[in-house]
């Protein structure tokens, strides 16, 4: 199989789902509809719904099944990114070439979108009318997965350290601490949500998640990595700019070859974690590769 | 029976349910875990929590049985007063006579402890050891109630309105869309979700529905008039500061008098909402006439 054409195809059934399940334009408030819509569509890449839909095919799940969940947690990570951009926070003026939520809608209705699409996708992962295959109790452990890995013991508590150490000298430990949960709660969250939908057995479950878990690593080393040496339109933000603030790097602590030797080892661990899986699983194995290659 | 002592008793079992539910200081990141919990523990009156309680009550529940949902409310609604103070919205330095969230942690962790805040609701109504009384299904419809009471369909809808109708003449419909939201939205969402948790049959699920849509905006009227005429003690905040700002209220519109008498037709819809309810109502009942008549 071709990845290139299987996340086409994959972002295109969760741009669908999102255009379906997010509120119109006109519904009132309109400023805020339009605020939330211009930054879910703004040319992410999807990653955590196509892990999310990756994981549950490995299991022999339907991706389609996971469709409102991955939209839950795309609402999720952009709401992170609408409040990260703030002035307070990272005071960025652009994300992927276009300008960011503030500039265009101003802070108040930016800080406002990123509320309530957080909100919002508890909203939809509680609706009666989607996920129907799944039991309330799966339901209920996909709200709790969600949570948590998005809240104070998950993303936001790798935003607050991460904050917390700009510009200083920072030992392994804290940077392990941010990278798990920074990017990786999330990613590790998409892995096992969509090994829940596909209703996976105990043991897949853990197996996927110790793929979750590397990958996540990995896809966070590589973002790292393309900061300093990639092209603008492979990151989609200013290269360089983790360094200009003193970021929290792999690279910054161990070098640029260290950081991609242990880039290699972590796609290699969540290879090693699909080796009981079959062709099903080809799809993560892929997005495996992907993640780490594009930082060569 | 005597309000002053139920509420009492009521804000005192919260009070505790919250300090057992929050993470603690000790977790890390410490610095977001105090500024979390130093707003929800600002001396808030609860009144969404008793609710809750006495709407359960109301139908013949236990209200300890709703303690983990009404922190969840409490949490929801304190990340939308630390979000609403921020210098980008209200810009307040104070909140019943202690230095706003930023003014203490600073807005980058005062944006974090509301987003956390907010994941933390979702959170604990979704873990696996709370709420155990109900079934699944309920336990979905009431993240729901919450999630939709909240977002922007909700209260986030309201703050907009609210804020983009500042200094501008607005006319009933606006001024109703904000009531009905900003806090209407919340309350009637802690009123469904007492009466969804003490097991309500649909006719007393919609009889305290009608109750809490009618108390919502009965509050939000009194507010109002209290920020006119109100001794600072009572409110929380400085008096006059929606007239300062140009807010859209009732007494702005139709000045004070009429607004005392929507007030006390609001309290007597609540009240006549309950008439079919015994002994077991008389907090609601109560709590309806406090409201009402403290602006007076």
């Amino acid at each position: 199989m071709e990845l290139k054409a299987y996340l086409k195809e994959c972002v295109a059934l969760v741009d669908a789902a999102l255009d379906h399940y997010l509120p119109h334009e006109e519904m009132l408030p309109s400023s805020l509809h339009r605020a939330m819509r211009y930054s879910v569509f703004a040319g992410g890449k999807r990653i955590r719904p196509v892990l999310m839909m990756a994981a549950c095919q490995a299991v022999g799940g339907e991706r389609e099944a996971v469709l409102p969940a991955a939209c839950a947690m795309e609402m999720i990570h952009t709401y992170s990114l609408i409040h990260d951009d703030l002035p307070a926070m990272d005071d960025d003026d652009f994300r992927r070439g276009r300008p960011t939520n503030h500039k265009v809608f101003g802070e108040a209705h930016a800080i406002l979108a990123g509320d309530a699409l957080l909100t919002e996708a508890f909203d939809l992962l509680s609706r009666p009318d989607v996920l129907t295959g799944l039991t309330a109790d799966a339901r209920l452990r996909l709200i709790h997965l969600l949570a948590r890995g998005a809240g104070s013991r998950g993303m936001v508590a790798g935003q607050v350290v991460d904050m917390e150490s700009e510009g200083k000298k920072i030992d392994f430990p804290t940077l392990e601490f941010i990278h798990t949960r920074k990017t990786g709660a999330l990613i590790l969250a998409a892995i096992q949500a969509g090994a829940l939908i596909g209703s996976a057995d105990d043991g897949a479950f853990d197996r996927l998640a110790r793929y979750g878990r590397a990958a996540g690593l990995a896809f966070q080393i590589a973002d790292d990595i393309l900061d300093i040496v990639g092209d603008q339109e492979v990151l989609g933000k200013d290269v360089g700019s983790d360094q200009e603030r003193g970021k929290a790097t792999y690279p910054a602590l161990f070098g640029l070859d260290e950081a991609r030797q242990r880039a290699r080892e972590m796609r290699d661990v969540a290879l090693e974690a699909l080796a009981a899986f079959g062709e099903e699983a080809e799809p993560l194995r892929l997005i495996a590769h992907y993640i780490v290659d594009r930082s060569f």
